[in-house]
């Protein structure tokens, strides 16, 4: 899927390749996107939208982002030690509905363009509960993120979570507006345990605190619906990369370990959790965390995998 | 305006008040907001509908944000020195249209809600333009920041820009995902110069940049039109501070400076700025900035005017 499909076959999502997704108990996702389209505004097909097709056809509603830092690399964080040291946090941020997915439209004779943010009761209301169980098995506080000062969907959602706040008397549920968010996760990222919010601010907020961890490509996700569920790094494609062996591999290690997890693997998991942190303990690293000294691709993926 | 006239009128923005702006040189706005109205999904009237019709009704088309970095605050900010010292990055936000200003729908009954964003070209060149022409007279780099991989209103500020570039070829144009941007922003800020984007990315992006300089406290910004101005801190309201004298005046007193620039009078402005500096300099602030030994909103108000 994806530049590569398009190249192949004219389409960013195969049916052959969706067919075999669904048919999976879970996928294992690269990365996407390709600067040749990036640079193209006028391409009718892209890359992306191999993505989100997949997530919303898998029904993927929710992606979730766990955020800690590593204490031997928290010094590579452009944030002071004092300001990140312990902070662990849980994003979920929607992922088949919104802004991302509502109609567009583009008159090049008129020479306007629109893009819809829609979002339905329905659409909010399962991440919600999500996000205040895991709250709930946590530090117990929920953060809402929006622009309910600006946005009607913002409303719907700020409503929804106020309703549900009674079915979760023991999560403290707050609320804060998207623009105020994006300083505080910078400022002070201790103060939040939960946060969950809609697709586009999600997007925004997740990428911004990865800043915290010390380095995006240490990052997973997990993708998560009533019946598929996909993993991936955070991190984007990386065509620069292409053929140098300098890519750092430890987000999709991790992505592999949450769906372990999904799959109730739970020793496999742990292991691979384990071998990678031995791999940045000891500075089996890529470029991207030590200058100095440093491995390739495969070199630390060949680490991690003796070490298991 | 604001939260305070709907309570005395009903309509925050009664209509006098939008004359008064209507006939002055330059506005020099204070801070809006209400928790009050934070904390009710339901009310139909709001203290920032005041705002963005005054921005609207003004045609306040670019909102210009300067940052910088005070050498003396440097240390207050969360990043560190090395990445953020002499940073200088100037951003033109799109003040007036976007999903602010696009068509907002509730369906109570139906469980839904929308909110549409709109661009045409012509709400997009007029800023571009200006930020092109900002670029030239500083490092001659442009930065558009847009999620042209999802969204068509982004691939038409993409398009704008390209052909607008041809109009500045001693200007360097890129582009950048927001996502990533949110990202780029603290782990190397002093790659831009510029930036220009549409509303919504402006008001997240430039709120985080806001972290750099060490305190919201400081940043000033201007809306411009072609008829009107419109001046004002980037910080919102603090209604926790009412009456404590605590709220840190400088972002205030620096968005005076920038409408006496407006203005003409370069002179006054560079007073003002001076005055600004020299308190910084000596400890004479507020204790968003030192917590140790502070002073109140009106003797730092004070010491600066005594300066002048
Ligand atoms: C590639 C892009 C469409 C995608 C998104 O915006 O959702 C990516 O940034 C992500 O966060 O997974
Ligand atoms: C108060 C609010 C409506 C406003 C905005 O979102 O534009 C503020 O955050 C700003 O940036 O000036």
């Amino acid at each position: 899927m994806g530049a590569e499909a398009i190249f192949k076959t004219g389409n960013p999502l195969p049916d052959e390749t969706l067919q075999i997704c669904k048919e999976s108990d879970a996928v294992l996702f690269g990365a996407i996107g390709d600067p040749s389209f990036d640079h193209n505004p006028d391409a009718k097909v892209r890359p992306e939208q191999g993505l989100l097709k997949l997530r919303k056809e898998l029904g993927l509603f929710a992606n979730i982002r766990p955020l800690k830092t590593y204490s031997s690399l928290i010094d590579k964080s452009p944030l002071k030690r004092e300001v990140i040291e312990g902070t662990d946090i849980q994003i979920f941020r929607e992922l088949v509905s919104g802004i991302y997915f509502g109609e567009k439209f583009t008159d090049e004779e008129a020479g306007y363009a629109y893009d819809i943010c829609k979002y339905s009761r329905e659409e909010i209301i399962p991440i919600v509960h999500m996000a205040f169980q895991e709250a709930q098995k946590r530090r117990k506080k929920l953060t809402l993120i929006d622009k309910a000062n600006v946005l009607d969907t913002s409303r719907l959602w700020r409503k929804v979570c106020k309703e549900i706040a009674h079915e979760y008397p023991d999560v403290e549920l707050d609320f804060m507006f998207v623009d105020n968010a994006a300083m505080q996760l910078i400022l002070n990222p201790k103060q939040f345990d939960v946060i969950v919010t809609e697709n586009m601010f999600g997007d925004i907020i997740s990428d911004e605190a990865s800043v915290i961890g010390g380095s995006i490509g240490l990052l997973p996700s997990a993708s998560i619906g009533n019946e598929n569920a996909l993993f991936e790094p955070i991190h984007g494609s990386y065509p620069q990369a292409k053929g140098k062996g300098i890519a750092n591999p430890v987000a999709s290690v991790l992505s592999t370990a949450m769906m372990l997890d999904y799959l109730g693997l739970d020793q496999a998991a742990e292991k691979l959790r384990q071998s990678v942190e031995y791999a940045i303990e000891n500075k089996y690293v890529t470029a991207d965390l030590n200058a100095e000294q440093h491995y390739s691709t495969s070199e630390v993926g060949s680490f991690i995998a003796d070490y298991i």
